[in-house]
């Protein structure tokens, strides 16, 4: 709670953060001669960059020992998107994990329980006690994890807007600097992006069709708004592992991995290394789906001028994409396909999104949110006015 | 002080205004039979608002007895945009602007130093001391000169976003709900609305060039931006004076006080009575105009993603079109007329601003600004990526 209110300068940071770190197990990765990096992203919805970007990377010589949690609130998580690849597993222990990436370059797995146990039980104090939302205690908790992992180079993905736990940018800075700073002060190079999450990234938003929009983008597909940041990302890793010199050539083998069918054999590898099917892979429609469709159409002709990636992460929730309770089981198979973005021009009557759901109940409680996370406006560009007060 | 670190409650807030409203003369606007409404904007870059928007209300037959302020920082000032009309005065005695306003139904005027006195001073106080940025004070000193006016409905024009004073949505929502409340303590209706000021409103930044794309809205044009604003600014206006019962008949009456010229000659009266010309109306070429002119095109094709009120609104007062230092004159001639809007598709090469200058020195020291406040991206819609930190 003294954290929360007074902050922690920079070298309370530091020390706080190593007694994070050392509070359990470091992972030892000695083994694994290639150049070791990773991605953190703050979460967000249809945010299932990692999941393309991490083969990307690894095809190109890197190797990613990749630890992502569970979705949290209105987030969605890897862990959850890929353990609907049926048969795959993220709980590995840390000696399944170093042996995966030592073979593969490549480990897509959950936090594992033998690292930074401090944090855990820091994290539900801050829930039990209200103070979550603070910057020191986010980059901690943060680097902490990846720091434990025992890294060469680290990028994050911080995210802001609507859909983020960062809603301003001058927070979001304010985060990244200090995450920035404590790799700084431990010798580990971390470099932070800073992208929009006031909508939805890319178009699929849930477990499943997170997983086929993934295997989309391997295949040389996939939304242009999702490709460019994940090639943004995965270029700084390319960089700070010291594959290419600058980001320019490090885009070119990206683009070069994917095109020749590298990146996606790397996800097939890794599926097949923890237990799954790659099999599915090749079939995407073998994933979990769901019975019933709806489509939510616009009511007026003109421009989207706001999709909320806070209403439609929720909704997605509650249609069973996520937790609302923490035993909760989610379903891998509802969520929905977002078919236009902020800036397009729709006519009455055309598809703004389709709903994927089992569960009627849940649809009724997750609709009015949809349909409410949509704005069309007579005006492109920003909307002109916000609201009155009378 | 203690008001700007302590705040003001509802009571103390109401005192406040009161005292402030009794520190000089209160208007004497009895004689004026017609209901007298008011509008004031906190304040952007573009916002011509006021000189369209009266005389339409006013031919709509309501009185609209307005005190306007000078250009603050990158902001601009209406009575700074009237008085490039030759030989419009706006510094007139409360004896004259009830005079013209009961024989004209309309005045648009500078503050006279007769009413409201303490705010000027505690304004200097709070300039001097840095709590300038206090909701209370900013509310107080807004609503006490409005009521000191006597008035029977105010319409307040929140802006919100870089060019405003507010830059968040929730700053913005509680200014606008405190000066309600002052008002309606005092009894007098008020409604606020929160309107965009991320991006200009409208094409045209300056002085005189503002009278002209004024001119341009009452003859039935303009851009179509600050027409919506004007529209559901005065709409509000023509419901709290009592002339309709709701916007939609209200909007109707505006669009015919335009198409039958009843709005323009509104202007004439008032530019004829407060000394101007009002041939010049007629002739808008003879509005002072720049020797010289400047064209910012795009360097590369894509959508416009920002256009930074702020910046361009300080590089018109870099241009003479504001102050620099509270003597300095302002050059009518000089501004910016902005040819895109956020989200417009622009080829490379294609005029994004042209800028009309007076002085080469002041043009260099503009140009810099001006060009980085336009962003063109490939993307539609909000940006992608805002920034990194390494």
């Amino acid at each position: 709670m003294a954290v929360f209110k007074e902050g922690l300068d920079g070298p309370e940071l530091d020390v706080w953060t190593d007694a994070m770190l050392h509070s359990g197990e470091v992972m030892d990765l000695s083994n694994v001669s290639a150049p070791k990096v990773d991605k953190h992203s703050t979460g967000g919805v249809g945010d299932k960059v990692s999941i393309p970007l991490a083969p990307m990377v690894a095809a190109c010589g890197a190797a990613v020992p990749m630890m992502s949690g569970r979705g949290l609130g209105h987030t969605g998580g890897t862990v959850d998107k890929l353990e609907s690849i049926p048969g795959f597993r993220t709980d590995l222990s840390p000696e399944e994990f170093a042996a995966i990436v030592e073979k593969t370059g490549l480990v897509l797995a959950g936090q594992s329980d033998r690292l930074v146990p401090a944090d855990r039980a820091i994290y539900a104090l801050r829930d039990a006690t209200g103070s979550v939302p603070s910057i020191p205690l986010i980059a901690s908790s943060i680097m902490s994890k990846k720091l434990a992992v025992g890294l060469g180079g680290l990028v994050l993905d911080v995210k802001v807007g609507r859909g983020a736990f960062m809603k301003d940018l001058d927070r979001a800075r304010l985060l990244a600097k200090t995450m920035v700073g404590i790799g700084r002060a431990r010798g580990t190079p971390v470099v932070a992006v800073l992208t929009d999450m006031n909508q939805p990234l890319g178009r699929m938003v849930g477990n499943a069709n997170e997983i086929a929009e993934s295997i989309e983008v391997l295949r040389g597909g996939g939304p242009r708004d999702l490709v460019e940041v994940i090639l943004r990302l995965a270029e700084e890793m390319l960089v700070l592992a010291g594959i290419d010199s600058n980001r320019t050539d490090a885009r070119q083998r990206l683009r070069d991995a994917v095109s020749s069918g590298a990146a996606f054999e790397k996800l097939e590898e890794v599926v097949a290394a923890q237990g799954g099917d790659p099999a599915v892979l090749h079939a995407p429609k073998q994933l979990p789906r769901a019975r019933n469709e709806h489509v939510v159409v616009a009511q007026e002709s003109g421009y989207v001028a706001r999709i909320d990636a806070f209403d439609i992460g929720t909704a997605a929730l509650l249609l069973g994409a996520g937790r609302e309770r923490k035993d909760d089981e989610i379903d891998p198979a509802v969520g929905l396909a977002i078919e236009v973005k902020v800036g397009d021009e729709v006519a009455e009557g055309q598809p703004l999104t389709r709903i994927f759901w089992n569960d009627e109940g849940k649809l009724a409680s997750a609709l009015p949110m949809i349909e409410a996370s949509f704005e069309v406006s007579e005006y492109l560009g920003t909307p002109l006015v916000y609201g009155e007060v009378r």
